[in-house]
């Protein structure tokens, strides 16, 4: 029994899907694709890393059969974007007062910072899921919160102050790149 | 029957393992942890790219019973170097005449152009496996060849005299960032 779109559950759970649209990373994906097609930038998701133990190769090309998904050392993100380097993980909570830092290992923290250190352009794309928002968060922010706070989280509020609202565009392209400009270049 | 070392063709088998050392793929991770720790640059190799079918999830943890490489669209190292991005994908050939450019996807030769008219660094390390020689190639070179030879590859002489011979140090690590100081920066 479908009561759409009176019975307000239902209702709530669709447009909280037509809201959302894709999923943070998708989104990503579609606008570096975007990016990368009209010559803006060149960003690239990293492949998921992968142990893989056994293959079968009985077939015509290797079919892999044990394998399992390790914990990545850097972040997800990264590429070049008018000649500077850029580096960034996407996270999403559906925590409504703050964002979890227990989300990022301390391998991504550290590559992070090093990526600052460089002279590159680092940062956390974050999705508060619950309010629809999406904001850029630079590296050095995160990096002080994850050794400095008791509770290793961020509290919405001061993301809501420092952190930096991305836009959606149409078709839910993530403008990412306009945050970057403004407040890196 | 081991006559190591008067049998040479047995000694040579174990003289060319010993020159070679470490597989180039090898020697370039061990020097980019080198230079990670030491705090000169931070560049990775991409994990290699997956598809993943099929997850048995009866176990602790997900364990991946079907999946199958997919290849690349990107190259395999990039990073950052003094500010600067940079880019490059690893080759290895035992042919003694030439380079085969067969060995690159025109996807990872319109990636090497694209960042390098974003402004970054990039290139090819090629381990000529018959001679021990190792060679810096700018892309802009890699690029040309690939569009302009008729047999889609560059012939060992002019690698000889426009590549830029890398330099194995201690513990075959490959000291591939003093050719891009000298060569880039």
């Amino acid at each position: 029994m479908i009561n759409y779109p009176n019975n307000k559950k239902t209702y709530n759970k669709f447009k909280s899907f037509a809201n959302r649209g894709m999923k943070l990373e998708e989104m990503i994906n579609a606008t570096n694709e975007y990016y990368l097609e009209k010559d803006i930038a060149v960003i690239h998701k990293k492949p998921t890393p992968i142990q893989v133990v056994k293959i079968d190769n009985t077939g015509k090309s290797g079919k892999i059969i044990d394998a399992y998904f390790k914990s990545p050392s850097t972040t997800d993100y990264n590429g070049i974007y008018k000649g500077r380097y850029i580096d960034f993980e996407a996270k999403e909570t559906n925590n409504k007062t703050s964002f979890p830092l227990g989300n990022l290992s301390e391998h991504q923290i550290k590559h992070l910072r090093a990526v600052k250190e460089h002279g590159g352009i680092a940062f956390i794309i974050l999705s508060f899921n619950h309010f629809d928002e999406i904001y850029l968060l630079d590296a050095d922010m995160v990096v002080e919160f994850y050794y400095s706070s008791k509770k290793k989280s961020i509290p919405y509020d001061i993301i809501k102050e420092k952190g930096h609202v991305i836009r959606k565009g149409y078709f839910n392209k993530l403008e990412y790149l306009e945050v970057v400009d403004k407040v890196y270049l």
